[in-house]
Order: structure tokens, then C-alpha cells, then sequence
């Protein structure tokens, strides 16, 4: 462990944190809301902090190693959702520190679980800061998941670099600092256009850009009590449902359609199979509400396509309280919540690859029952997947119902009861926000006892940083030299 | 395919099934309750079913196949549940063909799930016959683990020939006959145990014959409305768990433990597993009941004690309406239901070597981490696990989740809610009984749809068999030459 460079790229991090609150201290001067102090503080606090691990531990010339990455993915996460909730505490939107590192944390992580049960009394400025950690945390997420993870070879996350097929020799930039300012300048270009998109709609520029956030995020931080429903505007919400897709999408096979290469896009086998079960759950659940609940088609596809994707991407967004839907409908978005977004996207779940592999596992297994000697390969995007690979894929797979079962476990022991323990986890750890029964869609986090909300927030950072990465922190083994 | 040597195999089960529907018969003259010529109709139908089949479809000298195994087990319990469900039919105890064919496999399945709202006012020799099939099918299940699973090589299972260690070189009786007149000897010998127990304490022949039956085969029919509970014996409920639990560990482990072997069944690893999440599951539930439901340490510990062995060993016996226990509580249940008993016992659901492989495997994942270059086999008991066979063990374990889901998805489509679909499912595919809401412990299946009970009926078949035999049979691939 190298704990003085760990250091110094945490420094670094908190002065980019710092300077980016400019952004709502901006806001607070041009509403005049009388938040400007909160931000001035919580600027100087975060540039204080920064700046003295930045210069205090100078950048050395060694090559990080695979543990370091994690700890300063970790930490970090964990770090600038500190200083992140300090605007929420001096403006004294948010009373206790525990509600403010919740709800920061569910910026950071992407996640929209809220404890808040209104958002719209809140000052312009806190509503934009909240909606831009989310998509600071998007962006945070893009970089880590293509340009760090395959580094570190966790969950099967190896599997990236030969599954993104690449336009030139150079696939994507390979240095991660290049990286970084390739995807963020696509992040950026489709930024721009959503809001572009949703003015044009008639939606203020405030609001389209704290919901652009909130969108190319996948987080679903709303500045509505009833989110997305309360523009009751079917364009909005079509906007909203393209972009949620696009954010659920590999980021770098964006850089590529950018780049004029059409083919690699779509002959992409996890983009292929995120649609396609986007295109099946919107099928099902339309049918499903004309039959029980709309009188008209256009009003159940609208509704079917809008929350499949919100749900199937991890949003989180609502256009209709889908809590009242039929059975059918429900268990659909229920299982939708499992799958999540591709690699490389702001989504969370499980991710669409690690479930293709895990059918194309179950089916090889059935294969051999019948072919007992036959050898047969794991393949994906026409190349046979190693089993090293296949066998991290399956330990993600089982640490992540091992964590979800523990960790409804302690809810339960706090109190909650079944529904509302088991879909609050099971929310926060897919980093999608609402949950069902006392978290619902119509409800929100601010009952739980203060070890519930604790509990949900470590949920929130395992889901995130794709479990592997928090838990060895954990295994004494990390630690010894 | 060796069509006529299947059809022969079958012929020679219906036959042995016709001599077993005797006893019922023997019951039903002794206590007079009008059901003699339902038994004998029945006895009668199956003989000559079975009779044509073993007689028109001679013998073949072949060696079975893969394939024929399949075949033969599968059918084997789909035709032995029709004909068996004949005296439920004939003697009028259960109306429709739907929910006789529901209540035969729930008994053959040792699942345990019935549609019946009371039992107490049944004919003696239907609860009788009720009770026996459970017994039955457990004795089936064990010959189907222990002698056949393996040879066929499905889902891990082929695990079971290294895991048993063997008190001399000829460690269980090769061949599939002496292995059966073996396990018929040693579950024949626990079962008078039982009964003899259950006797001293006072629980008529009768009651503990059929409660014995259903203990040992982890099925949990019972001869009372309230389940155990209506004895309100402790002395009972306690032989009732220690049997159960017996039922729930391998029955070639009890065959090592006759022939003096302790040792080797001391040190059995899965057995250990099973017995270790018994206590600690018991301990907890012991504790969150004293502390929110009873004044007693000794009455929680006896309920926690029953409980968490008939939850486990997916027996589905009830000492007390679980389902207003505090949350904790219940959530540790639901938990066990997904566990299950050990290899080559009556238990149902993963199976504890499954769950071990699988934490073996997470805890690899994260080792491998730290040590990316480190080669870590996966062991059990002393041995390395070949990838192959943890190969298996992951597929089960997805395509377990994947029917779950899809079954799930049918009930809801069906009107059913939520929770009991899940659960419905749930209980079912594990061969536990009972589940939620309105398939809770007080309450039935009676009431779902026909079509919810065919579904229903076909995740305990699914699940009763180790998913894997049944599946291969809807392979097109399976029926080309």
C-alpha cells in the first residue's frame, strides 16, 4: 500500500470537488436564495482539505498497484460524499449528519433514494447541487468502470476490453487521464443535447438541466415531488426515456458512434441485449395495463416504456405511481431492477453482460448433461469467454444476494418489516432509489432509524463500486504486505 | 432413446405402487371408513397399468443410458403422482382432478402443500394414504441422490461420490439395487425409532405413524388442523426436530454411522454445514423471540428449536403461527427455505453442499484479488473441487433464480399478489409447503387458479428433482438420436 500517494490523488480529487460547488454558489448568487454562504464554506472547507493532502504528500513517481486502486476508488466515494453533504448542513436543509450523508451519498452513488419527503420549498441552489453530485458520481462511475476496473480484473469486469470492439488499433485511449477527457467531453455532448431537447418542450432551463443530471446519471433525483409526472407531458417524458436508454449504454461505444463507427455500435451484444429486454418488458407491461388499468394504447406504451426504462436503467424516475399497477406489471419492473445497465454505463444492477453470461452458462450445463464429454465454450460477442472470467462473474453473482440477504437482516433486526426491508436493500444496493411498502415510489427514507439509513448507505457504495471493490477492504489480507 | 426399456422401468414402478396402496386398504377395513373400494379400484387400475407395460415391454439386456435416466425418473413421478392421486379421486375426499393431481405431487414431492382447508374430518386411510405417498417419495428422492444423481453427473452432483467418505474400499453398495435394499433398511429402522418415541409420549399409533412418515421424508402433512402445534407437546416437538433433522442430513451417512462408522460421520463437512446453520439460526431466533414474544427462554428456544429445523430440512411443519413472529425472525426463515437439507437426504431446496461451494468460491474470488496470479483451487472436505464441477453447482444455483422468476411471473399474470407469488413459488420449487400471505401457514392452495396449481405443481416436480432432470427433457437436442 502506498498510503502517501493514496493520499495526494484524494487531495487532488477535493480540489476538482471544491471547484465544482462553484456551479450552485453561481446559482445561489443569481436566485439570491441565501445559500451563498453555505457553498462559500463548504468551498473553503473542501479546498482546505484538498489542498493540504494535495501538497502535504507529493505525487511520487511509482506505478499504482492493483490494492491502491481500491482504496482510493473506496475512499473516495466515501470522502466526497463527506464534504459533497456539507452545503445540505450549513444551509440547514438537512438537520441531522446522518440524513445529509444519505442523501449525499445517494447523489454520489446514482442511487435518488431520498429522505426527503418534498423537495419542491427547497432553495435553487441545494436543488441543483443535489442534482449535480449525481451527475458528478455519473460521470465518476463511466471513468471508473472503463478506465480503472479492467485494470483491477474484478467481477469479470476483464471481459470489458474484449467485448468493446474497437474502431482502430487504439480501441479507446488507453492512458486513464485521456480517457477521462474523451468520455467526459461525450458525457458533456450529450448533456447538452438533452437539454436542449427538453427546452424545447417548454420545460425551464433550471429544470431541464438539474433533470439532464439526474438523467445521463441514471440517479433520478427529481426537483418535483412527483418527479417526472408533474410536467404531465408526454414529449418530457419521451426525451427522458431516449436519454435514460443512452445513459444505460456503454459510454465508450458512444465515443465510437461518434466517431462515425455505426457497425461496432450496433453489432454490440450487451447493447443488443439491453434493448432487447427493454423492448420485451415494455411489450408486456403495455399489454398488461390495457388490459387492467388504461383505456388506450398510446397511454400504456407511454407509461410501459417510460418506467421500464427508468427501472431497467436503475433511474429511479416515476410518470405514474407504478406501486398501484397490476401484479404482472410490477414483478416485471421487480425483476427489471435485478438486470441494470451495460459496463461502462451510469446504470447499476447486476449489469447486462454478467446476466448474459450467466444464461449462456445455465444453457452450456444443460448442453453436457446431454453431451457429457463434449467441450464447450462460454462465448460472447463471438469470442469464447475464459473460465477464470465466468468464475468471477458467478462470485459477483453470489456476493451480491450474500450482502443483499445480510443486510436485509439487519433492517429487519431495526424493525422494518419484510417488503419494505427486503425491496429498501435491494433498491439501495442496485443503486435505483424508490423501494416498495414504507419506501415506496410515494414515500421516502426519512423514518428509518438512523442504523437503517447507515446500513443502506454502505448498501448504496457496495452496489456502486461493484461490490468486489468495498469488501476487500475488509479481508485482513489486503492489508499485510 | 431405449423407448420400450423406459415404458418396462415404468410398468415395474406402477406395480410396486399397486402393492403400497394395500396398507391404506388394510387401514380403511380396520377402521371401517368406507373407503375400501376406492382402494381397491385404484390398486387394480394401477396393477394393470403397470402390469401391460412390464409385460408388453420386456426387459431389455441394454445398459441405461444418460438420457434413459432422465427420462425414467421424471416420468416416474408424473405417472406414479397420476395414479396415485386415484384414491383422493375415487373415494370423493378431494373433488377435482387439478387438486388431486396438486395434493399426489405435493406427497410425492415431500413438499408438502395442500389445498385442503382442513384434514381433521378426512376418512382414516385417505390421511393414511395422504401421509404415505410423502414417505414414499422421500425413500425415492434418496435412491435418486444418492444411487442415481451421481452416475448422471448433474448440477454438482457428482460431487456426492467424493464427498462420502467410505468406511471400506466398497465405501455405499455399487449397484443401484443393493444400494436401495440398503437405504430401504436404514430408513425402515429410523422410522420404527420414530414411531416408538412419538408412542411414549403419548401420540396415538396412528398420528405417529403418519406424523413419522412425514418427518422422515421432510414433507410435513399432518393428520391435525394446527400441525404439531394442536399436541401442544414438547416432549413430541422435540422428537419431531431431532427427526427431522436427521431426515435432513445423508442417509448413506446414517447407513456408515450403523456400521459403527462415527468417525466418518463426525467428520462430514456438509453435515457439519447443516447442523451449524441449524444452531446459529436457532440461537437468533431464540433471542428475537424472547426479547418481542415470549417470557420464557425455554419456550423460545423449543420454537426457535422446531421451527428452524422444519424450515431447513423443508419439512413445513408448524408449532406455532410463524407468521406473526417479529420480522427478524422471519426473515431468518425465509432465508433457511432457500438452503435445505444436505446431499442424499429427503431435504429440499439448494442443498447445504451448494451453498458451501458457493461461499467457498465467493471468498476465492475475493483472494484472488489481492493475489491476481495465486492459483486457489476450491476444496471440500480435504479435496480440491474440480471447475467442472463448480461449474455445475453455478449453473443450478442460476437456473434455480431463472424458474423461480419465471414461475413467479406466471403467478402474478394470474392475479395473484406479490407475496404470495414469491413465496408460492418460493415454498414450491424448495419443497418447503407452506408460504405467504394467502398461501400462509394458516392458511391453503385451494383457492388459486387451476392453471396457478399446474404451475405450482410443476416447480415442485422441478425443484424435487434438481431442476437439471426435468429441464433436459424440454431440450429439443435431448430427443435427437
Amino acid at each position: 500500500m502506498q498510503f502517501l500517494l493514496i493520499l495526494n490523488i484524494l487531495g487532488f480529487l477535493h480540489i476538482f470537488l471544491a471547484l465544482t460547488m462553484l456551479l450552485p454558489l453561481a446559482v445561489s448568487f443569481l436566485y439570491g436564495d441565501g445559500c451563498s454562504n453555505a457553498f462559500i464554506y463548504s468551498i473553503l472547507a473542501t479546498l482546505l482539505a484538498g489542498s493540504v493532502l494535495y501538497w502535504a504528500f507529493p505525487a511520487q513517481k511509482k506505478e499504482l498497484s492493483h490494492r491502491d486502486g481500491f482504496a482510493i476508488v473506496t475512499l473516495g466515494w466515501v470522502f466526497v460524499a463527506l464534504f459533497g453533504s456539507l452545503p445540505f448542513l450549513l444551509s440547514e436543509t438537512i438537520g441531522s449528519f446522518t440524513n445529509a450523508y444519505f442523501e449525499t451519498m445517494s447523489g454520489f452513488t446514482t442511487t435518488g433514494a431520498t429522505i426527503l419527503p418534498t423537495v419542491e420549498q427547497l432553495p435553487r441552489s441545494i436543488l441543483f447541487w443535489r442534482s449535480l453530485i449525481q451527475w458528478l458520481g455519473g460521470m465518476g462511475i463511466i471513468l471508473f468502470s472503463i478506465a480503472i476496473l479492467p485494470l483491477l480484473g474484478v467481477g469479470g469486469m476483464e471481459l470489458y476490453k474484449a467485448e468493446v470492439p474497437g474502431p482502430t488499433p487504439d480501441r479507446i485511449k488507453p492512458r486513464i487521464a485521456e480517457t477521462a477527457r474523451v468520455l467526459w467531453k461525450v458525457y458533456l455532448l450529450i448533456s447538452c443535447l438533452e437539454v436542449l431537447l427538453l427546452c424545447a418542450g417548454g420545460m425551464n432551463l433550471f429544470d431541464s438541466l438539474c433533470h439532464t443530471f439526474t438523467t445521463l446519471a441514471t440517479g433520478g433525483f427529481s426537483t418535483r415531488n412527483l418527479s417526472i409526472e408533474s410536467y404531465a407531458s408526454p414529449y418530457c417524458e419521451g426525451v427522458i426515456t431516449v436519454f435514460m436508454l443512452v445513459a444505460g449504454i456503454n459510454f465508450s461505444l458512444h465515443y465510437q458512434l461518434l466517431r462515425g463507427n455505426i457497425k461496432g455500435f450496433l453489432k454490440n451484444g450487451e447493447m443488443q441485449f439491453f434493448l432487447a429486454v427493454f423492448m420485451a418488458a415494455t411489450l408486456a407491461i403495455a399489454i398488461n395495463l390495457r388490459l387492467h388499468l388504461f383505456d388506450s394504447v398510446v397511454t400504456s406504451f407511454r407509461h410501459a416504456s417510460f418506467q421500464a426504462a427508468s427501472i431497467l436503467t436503475t433511474t429511479g424516475f416515476s410518470s405514474h405511481n407504478f406501486a398501484a399497477w397490476p401484479f404482472l406489471a410490477q414483478f416485471i419492473l421487480l425483476i427489471l431492477m435485478f438486470v441494470g445497465g451495460c459496463t461502462g454505463s451510469t446504470g447499476g444492477g447486476i449489469k447486462c453482460f454478467r446476466i448474459m453470461l450467466l444464461f449462456k452458462q445455465g444453457y452450456r450445463e444443460i448442453y453436457r448433461m446431454i453431451h457429457p464429454r463434449a467441450v464447450v465454450p462460454v462465448k460472447l460477442g463471438g469470442r469464447s469467454v475464459s473460465s477464470r472470467i465466468v468464475e468471477g462473474v458467478w462470485g459477483f453473482f453470489f456476493l451480491y444476494f450474500f450482502l443483499f440477504a445480510l443486510n436485509t437482516l439487519v433492517m429487519t433486526l431495526l424493525g422494518s418489516d419484510l417488503v419494505t426491508s427486503i425491496s429498501a436493500v435491494a433498491s439501495c444496493i442496485g443503486n435505483i432509489g424508490p423501494g416498495l411498502h414504507a419506501v415506496g415510489p410515494a414515500a421516502n427514507y426519512g423514518h428509518l432509524p438512523a442504523l437503517g439509513k447507515w446500513c443502506l448507505t454502505f448498501c448504496m457504495l457496495l452496489g456502486r463500486l461493484e461490490i468486489y471493490t468495498v469488501i476487500v477492504l475488509f479481508v485482513p489480507e489486503f492489508w499485510k504486505k
